[in-house]
């Protein structure tokens, strides 16, 4: 299995990279720049131990193409309408999922949701109905994920309006030993995309005692 | 100490009744009928232990009038707007606590949100800047809160654009062994109230192994 990380080289992109790869899944990084991308791969590749999968860089197009099926968009958020737009007609038949979180500019405590009401709905507007949008990984902190001694402090809350592309997400997510649950409709992503702001918040403030929070779903407590 | 709860006869009202009650809160419920409220305050007062705080049952404007600040708004949402305006005289010098959430008609899983963008909002619109509104206790499962013998497997996400107001909020909330959060002004209120029916869709979920889910705030993970 072979998925691509667009945007690769940030820092939420490296952190899936690398946790996907250890978890045995080949990650193709894209970038605007490829040589950017390589480098970055070079870089997490070293960082595994062997045994794990291979990460490549490559352009954003073809990191696109290099991906059997599951393409991660984990560009800054002012980037995001216009990478898709540039890889619209390479998405036939493959299921884009959206990590975007609307932060409000110069205010990441805030989130500042497009007309489509998110990021999530945005970006299915703007692909048409014909590619599955899932939205998901929008809360995991990006240090959690690239500090591979420890585990992910956060379930990951699934939308999108298409259920068999939405079950290939989770499966893929619940690899990195974490939660992974149908949350509904695309636009259920007016909620968990703001859901970050809301933790960013938390990491912020002088009276909670730890950063990095993620979010669980906890059933009933045992006493 | 003496706080209100109006809709305090339904579910979720009954249930925060018992859990303050049992901290050493006084409690006047408040209802359409007073003569319902004060017979689920008596049942109420039944189920307690010797040594808790007394319930009150009483009509809505009396429930009001009762609590020495903290009036919190249980009614359903198709009340919410009625109930506020039909109280608003008696604010002044008080806060109102929010926990409605506006769940579409007829379909728990989804939010039908007003124009104001929350009911947190939308109540602190109608009521003006001079009430402060707070809103909180969305995500508890009123089946948990009823539930004495076990403790509420949710943190509570707290918000409001009065941040004294907030405090006391949480500082009463804590009260009952739960995490309680500053997540920031009122407009986190389209997020916090947006989360229930998520919970609701994971409650209905046949592949969540557990109803009743609550949310809770992670740090890092310590292995």
């Amino acid at each position: 299995m072979k998925i691509s990380i667009l945007g690769g080289t940030g820092p939420q992109g490296r952190g899936l990279a690398l946790r996907f790869a250890r978890a045995g899944i080949e990650v193709a990084i894209g970038s605007r720049e490829a040589a950017r991308a390589a480098e970055a791969a070079a870089q997490l590749g070293a960082l595994l131990k062997p045994g794990a999968a291979a990460i490549s860089g490559h352009d954003i197009r073809s990191a696109v193409i290099a991906a059997d099926e599951l393409v991660i968009l984990a560009v800054p958020y002012s980037a995001h309408d216009a990478t898709l737009e540039s890889i619209r007609d390479l998405l036939v038949d493959k299921v884009l999922v959206d990590i975007a979180v609307p932060l409000a500019q110069g205010d990441p405590k805030r989130v500042d949701m497009p007309a489509a009401g998110s990021a999530t709905e945005a970006a299915q507007a703007l692909l048409g109905e014909g590619i599955p949008v899932v939205g998901a990984l929008h809360n995991v902190s990006a240090t959690v994920l690239n500090d591979l001694d420890h585990g992910i402090n956060c379930d990951v809350l699934v939308c999108g309006n298409d259920l068999a592309a939405k079950e290939k997400v989770i499966e893929l997510i619940r690899k990195l030993d974490v939660a992974a649950y149908n949350c509904g409709p695309a636009e259920s992503a007016r909620c968990i995309e703001a859901i970050t702001p809301i933790l960013i918040r938390l990491n912020i403030s002088k009276k909670v005692p730890f950063s990095h929070a993620g979010i669980r779903i906890c059933p009933p407590d045992a006493h």
